[in-house]
C-alpha cells in the first residue's frame, strides 16, 4: 500500500516561505526547462460559464527531479460575492519512476503564489540592474505584495511606488508593504507617475487592457509582466515589445506566444509569429545573455509554467517530511 | 476554511461496489453527455518515456451535477517488475459553483475500474439481446473480471468462455469468475472458438493488434470493445465496423475518432473521417435507436469519458458522507 502525505495550507506556509531557497528552486526549474528533456503538455482548461469559473491543470516532468506535480487551479470569479476567495486548488505530487501518488498539497493556491513571485525574483536577478533601488508596482492584490517582497530578496530596494485602480486597496497595500519590507512604499495617482523613475516595474494585475505605455519606458528599466496567463489578459502596451532598445525574455516562448504579452504583440502585427526570443532558463544557464548594458530596457513575460509547480511541490514535500508535517495515509 | 474529505481505496470499495446503482449512475452520465451543456476538454496527457510511464488527466462538467471530478490516472508499465501495479491514481472532486475542493478520493484506479465496467453494462443493456445467456471474454485482467460481472447484472447469463494469450492467467481468471458469478466460465483454446456461439463478446485487453476478426461475427451478437483508450491500441478488426449489418455506437464520437476502434477503421480508409454514428447517451435518451432487430450485430466502442468520472466520484462522495467514511481536513 503506498503512503500518501496530505499537507494543509497552514503547514505549507510554514514549510515554504517566500525566501531565497524558493527563488533558487524556481531558478533551477527554469534552467531545467531550457536544458531539454522536460515534458510539459499544454494546459488543460475547463470552463464552467454557468458559474463564471475556469480550471487550469498544469504539469511538467523535469529530468533530474524525482517527482512530478499536477496542479489544479480553479478560479471562480463570483466567489468574492459569496465571501470566498476566487482562486483555490491543490497540487498533487507523483513519483516520476512509478507514477505512485506521493503527496496531496492542500495549498489553496499558496504554492502557486510563491512560485510565481519567485519567478519574478529570478527574472529581476538576471535582467534588472544590480543597483536597482526603486520599484514601481501596478496592482494591489496578492501578487503585488509578493512580487515586491520577492524583488526585495534580490535587489537593494530603498523605495517603491504603487498604483492600482482602486485607490483604497492601493493605500492599504502600500501601507502593509511599508511595514513588512522596512522601506517606504507610497501610492501614485496614476500608472505613469508610478513608473516614472523606477528601476524595476512590476505588473501584477489581471487587466484585459494595457496599463503600461511603451513610451513611458526609460533606459535601464526592467519590467516584469506576470498578469497575463490567458489569451484575453494583457498589461503591457504591445508596442513595448517591438521597441528596438528592448530585450524581451519569455518564461516559456511556446506559452507567451499563445497566452502572454507576446501574444498581443503578435496579434497586433508588431512581432512576427515565429520571432525567436530568449527564455528565462536560457539566461539562467548562460545560453542567452542577461543584462549586459545598464541602459538596456528588459521585459520578462511570465505566464507560469508546470516546471515551477513540479519544483516548488517537490521542495514543499521535502520540507514537510523534514518537519514531520502533514498526515500519512495508506491509500 | 473549506473542508476536504479524504477517502481511501478500502473505504471506496465498500462505498461503491459494482452494482446496479453504479450502472444507473454511469447511464445517467451518458444521457447527460448526449443532452448537451457538458464541458469535456481534451484529455491532458503527460508521457514519461524515461520510466515507460504515461499520465492521463480527464475531467468533465455536467450540468445538473453539483460537483465536477478531475481524475489523474498514471500508468507506469515497468511497475510489475518492481512488484507494483501499473495503474494507480486518484480522483479529486470540486464544487461546480465555487471551484472549492470537496474530496480527494485515493482510489488507486478503483473508481475508474467500476465506471468502466458500468459503461459496459450500460452498452449491453441498450444494445445486447435481452435474452443473451452466453458471453465470451477476451482478456484475463481486472476488466475481464469486472466487465463480465457487470454484464451479469443486466443480462441472464448462464455461461461464458474466456480466452487470453497467457493460458495460466486465463485459467485462473475463469476459475475465479465461475466461483464469483455462479455459472460456468470455461477457457477456450483461441479467440475464434471463444466467441463462437456467444451472444455478447467482451474485449478487455490493451492489445495493439486486432484480436477479433470481422468475419467471425454472427447475427445477433453484441460486442463491447473497451481496451482501446489510446491511439496505438486496438482489439477489433477495423473491417467489423464497416460491415453493413453492424450498428456501431461510440461512448464519445469525438474520442473514438481519435482514440478508439473507430480511429483504426478511419485510418484504414474503411470509414469516412466525418461519418456520423450514434453515441451511447443518445441511445440511453431514446434519441437514437438501440437494439431493434434481434439479428443485428452491435458494437460499442468505449474509450472512457470524463463524465463517467464526474458521475462516479459524485456518487462515491455522497456514499462516503452517508457512511461517515473518510477523514475531514480543514484546508
Amino acid at each position: 500500500m503506498p503512503t500518501v502525505r496530505i499537507v494543509t495550507e497552514a503547514d505549507l506556509r510554514t514549510a515554504v516561505p517566500l525566501d531565497l531557497d524558493a527563488v533558487a528552486c524556481v531558478e533551477q526549474a527554469f534552467a531545467a526547462l531550457a536544458g531539454g528533456g522536460v515534458v510539459m503538455p499544454p494546459i488543460l482548461r475547463l470552463d464552467i460559464h454557468d458559474a463564471n469559473g475556469e480550471v487550469d491543470v498544469k504539469t511538467a516532468y523535469v529530468p533530474g527531479i524525482d517527482s512530478f506535480a499536477i496542479k489544479i487551479s480553479p478560479g471562480f470569479f463570483n466567489n468574492p460575492s459569496l465571501g470566498l476567495p476566487s482562486v483555490n486548488g491543490l497540487m498533487t505530487l507523483f513519483s516520476a519512476k512509478t507514477g505512485l501518488l506521493e503527496a496531496v498539497l492542500l495549498d489553496n493556491g499558496y504554492l502557486t503564489d510563491v512560485r510565481t513571485a519567485a519567478a519574478g525574483a529570478v527574472a529581476a536577478r538576471r535582467l534588472a540592474r544590480a543597483d536597482a533601488t526603486r520599484a514601481a508596482v501596478i496592482g494591489a492584490g496578492v501578487q503585488a505584495r509578493l512580487q515586491l517582497e520577492a524583488l526585495a530578496l534580490v535587489r537593494p530596494l530603498e523605495s517603491a511606488t504603487l498604483w492600482a485602480r482602486d485607490a483604497d486597496k492601493a493605500a492599504l497595500c502600500a501601507a502593509e508593504l511599508s511595514v513588512r519590507l522596512g522601506f517606504p512604499v507610497t501610492t501614485a495617482p496614476g500608472a505613469e507617475s508610478a513608473v516614472d523613475g523606477a528601476d524595476v516595474i512590476l505588473l501584477t494585475t489581471p487587466s484585459t487592457e494595457p496599463l503600461l505605455k511603451a513610451d513611458w519606458l526609460r533606459p535601464g528599466q526592467h519590467v516584469t509582466a506576470m498578469g497575463s496567463d490567458a489569451e484575453h489578459k494583457t498589461e503591457l502596451d504591445p508596442a513595448a515589445i517591438a521597441r528596438p532598445d528592448v530585450m524581451y525574455v519569455a518564461d516559456s516562448l511556446a506559452q507567451t506566444r499563445r497566452l502572454g504579452e507576446l501574444h498581443h504583440a503578435i496579434a497586433a502585427g508588431l512581432v512576427a509569429e515565429d520571432a525567436r526570443f530568449p527564455e528565462l532558463g536560457q539566461v539562467v544557464r548562460g545560453d542567452a545573455p542577461g543584462r549586459s548594458d545598464p541602459d538596456r530596457i528588459t521585459i520578462a513575460d511570465l505566464t507560469g509554467t508546470g516546471v515551477q509547480d513540479t519544483a516548488i511541490a517537490t521542495l514543499a514535500l521535502a520540507r514537510a517530511v523534514e518537519a514531520g508535517a502533514g498526515s500519512a495515509f495508506e491509500s
